[in-house]
């Protein structure tokens, strides 16, 4: 059988990282794992107890394409509670976690050949939705002083159809200012760009919290999970806010895409949403695990990081330890016993001199790990 | 902002059968819905209560990309209860229902524009996720005569790159015989075009059972689903099967499209693979109104129907009894209290002339039905 071209999509770097990591568990090491990108929680306990409820009393069949009714006004009620927004609950759409919203918000917005900016380092999925898509990614070299995000001027002569932003974003946890967000929505809206915003590490700040592009405008598309405040990874179920004109074009693409979220998902996320003390319980460790890494890496080597506003990761710098992430992640593994993911999953060209560390696990495994950091380091021959 | 002019994808007509009898209903009339595509039976017990159990005692984060290897394991063991096949549950892909079969099967087989041949009558999602994929529908008709399936001589001269069959088909419930299907694959491998088998609705047939494309070759991707059969609509998880070569290449565009099938559905699923009493349960009841469906819809006037070999759907032509399905459904949803589907979300050149019949609910709400066709039929003026 022939393939297409746009099959060929590149796959995650860090596979071999935790490929190699389940084969030393298997003979019997202990492996720190600073490589997932979900929480080490389950969902919280009043989504179970949500769900389980219902699979005595409901049929739990097709939901409406839209999302359960009632799910979607209690997301709508979200935005008065995290960011004083009166949002109209006809404009959320459920979606089978964010990768359905991006699939999505692309199939709606762009045609074959459309020209999408993203930032890199970045999520790597984005890129490689593009081109299965047919798209063509535009990738926006960022910069540490500009909190590893795009800027006003870099949209600047790309031929930009549209953009896709994230703050935080990942790799770096870094965010946008509302001053820097509402400087490139306006340039975007300015060039004519359809701009997509990635907030699905809205809920984990640690300092000023994150801006939803909602505050600034309502002519984009913002793109929500369960998956990481809410501690849903598995339950692939997550939304999007589309302004109200797209409402109707969204569900039906929706309806031959996807069907509807799954609807036991919808019922456990319903119950997700007044677990606050909970979820706010899991955000301390992180802001506990945050502090750990802050302070021990830089003492174990790894001086060059941009401390993160939000999410669970640090990126760190480390073109001054190495040339190749890739081996250099190896090393680490293999004689300390953390898994780490090398940078090229978030940047082809710069990401050989970069590691992302997830701090999304127990605070007393990080502490081991930044031990172990610490020894492998100083018994490490310097190079380069 | 500007939008894509693939993502204006046509809106299923049956939905305005179905908020229209949603108003009759909240008006206090009774309707009787053999207009849904869905089993009324809820996720059999076994399924319920592994996930209750798997609440209590796992985290349910991301499983990996193609899906719980027990899972994986328990459906190549189906293809050798169903098919006597013995399959390699390497090449067996756990989807997010069948839609995720679709889109992966699309975007591994098929660059932008390529034309892909579907059946009318036929699913209108092939239709409209081809378009939202930026590929070409080309609409075979097949003929009564011919099962509503397609047949080799079809596919000469149309320059296909790809072809997607369903056996049993919806709306027809028809299905492929093994001559059939073995002749309609040769005449696409001789033309060189990729073949794709829908076969959601294997495990429902009535007299011979359904042919899996796999009997006949492994170069083929098959599509199935837990949502017909194993009565899991809303769950969302299905599965491909693959060409071993395939594997990876579908493996990388899920961890980018999807990351993975909701794991408590997959969790259930494995349940539901082992409830083989009630599920047959099901197919009884669904053969009984079957039966009762072939027996009243004649008397009731709608004498010009191809008796289904599977699924839970009697697809009638009723060019003698009206020139607009959609008008003729609204009229027997408005008189008769019957919600039924006007052909043309099915086949948009000959669906004005034909209605789709579910016979997936419960048999006395069938009983009533028949009754009241056959009231509303006999009062009805004669037309055309």
């Amino acid at each position: 059988m022939r393939v297409s071209s746009r099959g060929d999509v590149d796959p995650f770097i860090v596979m071999d990282v935790m490929t190699r990591a389940r084969e030393l568990e298997a003979e019997g090491r202990r492996i720190i794992h600073m490589e997932v990108g979900q929480p080490g929680t389950p969902a919280p306990k009043g989504a179970r107890e949500a769900l389980k409820s219902a699979l005595e009393s409901e049929a739990l069949g097709y939901s409406v394409t839209l999302g359960l009714p009632a799910l979607r006004a209690r997301i709508a009620a979200l935005y008065g509670e995290w960011y004083d927004l009166d949002l109209n609950p006809d404009r959320v759409v459920v979606t089978t976690g964010s990768s359905a919203g991006f699939l999505l918000s692309f199939a709606s917005l762009f045609d074959a050949g459309a020209r999408v900016g993203i930032g890199a380092p970045g999520y790597p999925s984005y890129r490689q939705l593009l081109k299965a898509m047919d798209l063509e990614p535009v990738i926006l070299q960022t910069t540490p002083e500009a909190r590893y995000q795009p800027r006003p001027d870099d949209l600047r002569g790309q031929g930009l159809q549209g953009l896709m932003i994230a703050s935080p974003g990942n790799p770096s946890g870094t965010m946008l200012s509302r001053t820097a967000l509402s400087d490139l929505m306006g340039a975007a809206a300015d060039e004519g760009i359809s701009l997509i915003s990635d907030e699905i590490y809205h809920g984990l700040h640690y300092e000023d919290r994150a801006v939803s592009a909602l505050e600034i405008s309502d002519e984009t598309y913002v793109i929500n999970s369960f998956s990481k405040y809410f501690s849903m990874t598995g339950w692939r179920v997550g939304w999007m806010v589309v302004p109200e004109a797209h409402v109707r074009r969204v569900e039906r693409l929706a309806q031959h895409m996807f069907i509807c979220a799954p609807t036991a998902s919808q019922v456990a996320a319903l119950g997700a949403l007044d677990c606050h003390e909970e979820l706010q319980a899991n955000v301390a460790v992180y802001a506990r695990n945050r502090q750990l890494l802050l302070e021990h890496l830089p003492q174990a080597g790894f001086t060059r990081i941009a401390p993160p506003d939000g999410g669970f990761y640090v990126y760190a710098d480390v073109r001054d330890l190495t040339q190749d992430s890739r081996v250099f992640a190896r090393e680490i593994l293999e004689q300390a016993g953390v898994a780490v993911t090398p940078g090229l999953d978030f940047d082809a060209t710069r990401g050989a001199g970069t590691l992302r560390f997830s701090y999304a696990g127990a605070t007393e495994d990080l502490e081991e790990a930044m031990q172990r950091l610490k020894t492998f380091m100083a018994k490490r021959p310097v190079v380069v």
